[in-house]
């Protein structure tokens, strides 16, 4: 496929363009089995590219949005918690467990569908690689059948799918009075049947969930398996996520909402990614993760959704840069980077997030002529064409490009 | 038509249901030559409806909103500027005149196709109503041509279209000199071509733009040629707006964002509709308008997006109501009220706004099972189907209804 006329390019590589996102006016990208190939002038395209070309008419293109830090097997819904919280009552951890039992009492089918259901919403947003985290089942089975569910929904026409194994993400209700029995059924058994479906282990390591003795016992064990290592950290208050993120090597620390200038540097110093969820803070009253100083002290920041019925129930990762601009202070430049090469840094996928030769082909033409749009027109839908693996996935109701096909 | 098995019906009408959004549940509703003419239970529909079946799932249905405040006649785009404000450069009224500049220099066709694609992508995300401005032109024959290019977009598959008058948006550059001599003009010459073309004259009182006198002088003569009279007051700072359009009887006064609890005692004496416009303070990071004070001192509240290129370059109706429920503090009963029946009121637009007998059959089936998934699930697209005036203008790719149909 060529993608030709294109107005503003993102590659995210200095080497094709401007500055850190690596911008390209007037450019055209062509891709063969699902990988870039070639990125240059519009019009300008190597003999035998033109054969299925595609038109931008001008738009602005960027990579698809890698959206590191979703939780989407589950089944029920929490709108009237919502609601309650919007008329005063606060956020607790133990409010996933309603979720739990929901997710238990689903079939695998029921599972499978909503998952699929919430990634097809992703993708039509622009987003072409998802991370997908178990954490509602919190039995052997329960996780490994949650994550079997994101596994089997893999589909050519989805985001593609990273999953993360999250059996720490909450003590349930049944091992309430033995906590450590649980983290060890986590480490030991659950692990066991989890770890062969899933790339991550994560842990929820905050006060209500696990402390840090309990998390660095998960991450161990995980690591143990071949697992990558990342913190759900500072979320609700501060605490010692964030350090122990840095202190086990997690490629990622999460939330963030409670940093100290100690826990920054930390993070700094050890090259872990902060991955920023300001859907969780918009939709908790909670206050803005200190975004700017965790950038001024050369963090490598990511942004993604949280996905999830309980304080994020957005697929927008638009709306997340949007927010990031309006909220943390980011420019649109640094959200747009930490919505695309930014998660895939968190998720240690290489080449993914960027436009460049040998790459993968996920991309999102924008019905718009630059990123700036995505904060500029905040929950408008932009996404014109979305491109996975080099195919069109999805297109906008009368994207130009489908009335030309038409 | 028949839209049977709502899970539940948002008809804004105590008679037809609970509270004051007459909310029923397991519900069917019958429309015919464009108009509701029945509200029943599920599966109750009386004999001759059943022709044309549309099923609604078991998913939320509500009246389409009423978007009573935006500028969609325009031509240019001022992205920089917004980034410019996200890097801490102030919003200041006069960069209006950018966009004056840019659509002077369009022609008529361009004009409209701008204005019909901000009136799709409305629809798409569920408005069915939508009050447009002039104000760009700021001449005699710009002015007139920005409001004929509205009329001429009006189209069965679009939202209903209500237009106002805004020659007095801001003293055109070269009137700077004089801009008693533009008021002149505008009561005058402008006003003459005008009035024909719109059914609202509105003026921007507030320093920068257009003092109380000279604001007070706009709106006399636009009831003089039969218009009714809407306001935008105390946007950037406190000032005398809000207390004109009690005194001259305006419909509503909008934006409100700087009000002292006097301002708030008149609008309410005065049966002044307030429509706040969260999405301007989102993106000018401006304060959010005290919507509590309003509605506790029983002012009735409109919610709207000013979709325009300089404040507010939104279209989502959804993001409205989900900033009102997250920055305002309204619930999400209240919210979507003042989305739908608060709009038409605004508008002075008797039924719509509302679901029942003899109501336009403008309305929304969201895809999800609750008006509280508006705000709890914020920027993801959740109109299934919209329907305006009994028909299906647009469905979201793989709604379900539609895939039955298919």
């Amino acid at each position: 496929m060529l993608l030709d006329n294109i107005g503003l390019l993102i590659s995210n590589d200095p080497v094709h363009g401007e500055g850190r996102l690596g911008l390209r006016r007037d450019a055209a990208l062509a891709c063969a089995d699902g990988r870039v190939v070639w990125i240059g002038d519009a019009g300008k395209a190597p003999e035998g590219t033109a054969g299925d070309r595609v038109d931008a008419a001008g738009r602005c293109v960027l990579p698809g949005f890698v959206d590191s830090h979703t939780h989407l097997v589950f089944a029920g819904d929490r709108a009237q918690e919502f609601a309650a919280r919007l008329a005063g009552a606060a956020y607790a951890a133990g409010g996933i467990r309603s979720t739990v039992a929901a997710t238990r009492a689903a079939s695998d089918a029921a599972l499978r569908a909503n998952a699929r259901r919430l990634a097809v919403e992703a993708l039509r947003q622009g987003t072409t690689t998802l991370e997908v985290k178990s954490g509602y089942g919190l039995t052997v089975d329960d996780e490994r059948r949650s994550l079997v569910a994101a596994e089997q929904i893999a589909h050519p026409g989805l985001p593609h799918l990273v999953t993360t194994f999250l059996g720490a993400h909450v003590v349930p209700t049944e091992s309430a009075d033995d906590p450590d029995g649980y983290v060890r059924l986590v480490t030991g058994p659950m692990l066991d049947a989890c770890a062969p479906h899933a790339a991550w282990c994560d842990v929820f390591c905050e006060d209500g969930a696990f402390d840090a003795a309990q998390s660095r016992a998960v991450l161990e064990a995980g690591r143990a398996r071949g697992l990558g290592l990342r913190v759900h950290a500072n979320q609700l208050g501060p605490g010692p996520g964030a350090r122990l993120a840095a202190e086990v090597g997690a490629s990622a620390a999460d939330h963030l909402t409670h940093l100290s200038d100690a826990d920054i540097a930390v993070l700094a110093e050890a090259g872990v990614v902060a991955t920023l969820l300001p859907g969780v803070e918009f939709s908790t009253r909670a206050p803005w993760a200190p975004a700017r100083r965790l950038l001024d002290a050369g963090v490598t920041v990511a942004l993604a959704t949280d996905c999830n019925p309980g304080t994020s129930y957005t697929s927008s990762m638009p709306m997340v840069v949007a927010w990031a601009c309006r909220e943390y202070g980011l420019t649109p430049d640094e959200a747009v980077w930490a919505a695309t090469a930014g998660g895939a840094a968190a998720l240690a996928l290489e080449g993914h997030g960027t436009l460049r030769p040998g790459a993968p082909a996920d991309l999102v033409v924008l019905d718009a002529p630059t990123h700036i749009h995505l904060a500029y027109r905040p929950a408008v839908p932009l996404a014109g064409l979305v491109v996975r693996g080099g195919r069109v996935v999805y297109s906008m109701p009368g994207d130009r490009e489908k009335e030309q096909q038409a």
